[in-house]
């Protein structure tokens, strides 16, 4: 058993884990693991909206553009794409790249960044946005149940062995490096700055994004019946609570997606993508809510039985990112679209 | 709003708390509140232990005979009584007395304590019981849904206004005063010493004692039935787990008691009461254990609709005690009695 804390970034403590030092999990889980050159990675979410069932020409035109772009010089390590219909009835279709080196980035968002969302990619029929977050390796975390990699691990080095700190509430806190150190508590509030039909989002200190992620392609029989009706129910009672009323307990915009393949055709991976004033109301939601509860009750349940025999694969990653590390734009999207939400909430 | 630990018991940390200084609970909780002058008390719980039905001549005689001592000089500030059959199948009736003035206790069990374990007051048909904290007021914490006081608190000289620490995993930790400067981690093993029917116990250093529980007397209708048809059944799987399966997951003991009246009646009151390795096994077990997420799950539902106009009391007092704080002594009990299970345990 180890740390998820790599050796190169454990630092003298000012602040304690959650655990006592012979703490055992109930059942195995590990962390990605990065060449120790990494030392600031990028998640760059890119995302057209449109109403209604049909993909329009303009936003087919984009997602061909920006799938091109990810393709051609110091693009992405690493992308996949993800959809899903909001509360407004817009189907979002969003592609994130993970970039394991900022200056590539920089020289690639340079040459692509701006006609994601100034119309010149996509055209005024449809929305367009990018959610970006560039943190140092000390301000983000991972965790699997499997050995497959998805999201920014697939940027890694591969996995650690059996990590510690892990199926405790408060576990991601203490995976984060930071966290030895610093209470990542949030420092002011996000606003929305529009001009025309384009608007920005001002950060706020340490906002928290999760990335929370479950793929059933592999599970038969028993274990697909128990997925499919005992767990992914709650699962979505507990996104759509997030979807609608996660503002009130800090939760700025959930958005519940399903992956699809290079044709876009859908596939049985999901994840939940939500943005939060801090990792403290992520926690809070987390260890508090009853459709997480539910969750967190049974998979402990079910992978303290199952253990490595287990074929359904789970997966998160969670970010607390410093202002400067962030960046939102959206162009010509409905007032609900992502952060845009707090415009709302903060008058 | 205010802190749990009392003004005169907080001194500079070196460890933090696990909640922002923003957060505020989903619903009130309050904290028993002592006389400056407390600074210690004591929780002694006598036990009788019979097998089958019939109260025996003798557990009677013992059980009329710890009532006139409490009522004796220097005798408890508060007592309560409450029993159980236990897996042996025997019958347990726990006196519970609490003092809140230590030297009282000492000059009271001086005369009192050593013939309840060995055989004068009960004689050999019978089994008895000691096991006595005396825990400072920086080792233990309470916890009210209610304001009717219940155990230790019925020592108090109030409660407290809504306090803060509390409706989150590791909140009774933050609530204990000790917290602020100490893990509270447990040193040794404890340790069965025999000598002919009497046996002792040698104390570890920070056993814990939680005391939990419920008073469904003043619900009607709708609440009573979902205390009784979706709540109680869940707690006694997890009364259940922790007394059959508990020495693996760092639970000495539990039992799962149902208070009786002055007549012997029951009543619609319960607790459990557990012994613990450590404040660490008890958060680990109460924030992952399938039937404990359930409970809390369906309490912070509940609490957070109904608040003050639930009639169902809940309250607990958990302690982390000192070696030198404890005292436990079982004559002529089955081997699975309390802290005797855990000669089985360590051989």
């Amino acid at each position: 058993m180890e740390s998820a804390i790599p050796k190169h970034l454990v630092c003298p403590r000012t602040r304690h884990r959650r655990i006592p030092d012979d703490y055992s999990p109930p059942y195995p889980s590990a962390v990605a693991r990065y060449k120790l050159g990494v030392k600031q990675v990028v998640m760059a979410y890119f995302g057209v909206q449109y109403r209604g069932a049909a993909l329009p020409n303009e936003a087919d035109k984009a997602l061909v553009s920006v799938a091109r772009a990810f393709a051609s010089d110091q693009g992405p390590g690493y992308w996949d794409r993800a959809q899903y219909v909001d509360e407004a009835n817009f189907t979002n279709i969003i592609s994130v790249g993970y970039w394991d080196v900022p200056t590539e980035f920089d020289a690639w968002f340079g040459r692509h960044g701006a006609g994601w969302t100034d119309g010149t990619v996509a055209g005024s029929a449809v929305g367009t946005f990018s959610e970006i977050l560039r943190p140092t390796v000390e301000r983000f975390e991972t965790l699997f149940s499997s050995d497959v990699a998805e999201g920014v691990a697939c940027l890694a080095d591969g996995f650690s062995g059996v990590v510690q700190e892990h199926a405790y509430w408060g576990g991601a806190r203490d995976r984060i490096p930071l966290s030895q150190t610093h209470d990542m508590a949030p420092i002011g509030v996000p606003r929305v700055v529009a001009t025309g039909l384009r608007q920005r989002v001002i950060p706020h200190e340490n906002i928290c994004l999760i990335r929370s992620g479950q793929d059933w392609s592999a599970t038969q029989a028993d274990e697909r019946r128990m997925y499919v009706d005992d767990v992914e129910p709650v699962l979505r009672a507990g996104m759509d609570f997030l979807r609608d009323d996660g503002l009130g307990i800090g939760c700025f915009a959930n958005r519940y997606m399903t992956v699809v393949d290079s044709s876009g055709r859908t596939t049985e991976k999901t994840y939940g993508m939500s943005w939060w004033k801090s990792l403290a109301a992520l926690e809070r939601w987390a260890e508090s809510h009853p459709t997480h509860l539910a969750i967190f009750g049974a998979a402990m349940k079910y992978l303290g039985t199952m253990g490595a025999a287990a074929k359904l694969k789970l997966y998160h990653e969670v970010t607390v990112a410093a202002a400067d590390e962030q960046y939102f734009e959206y162009y010509n999207c409905h007032p609900k679209t992502g952060m845009l939400r707090i415009a709302a909430s903060i008058g």
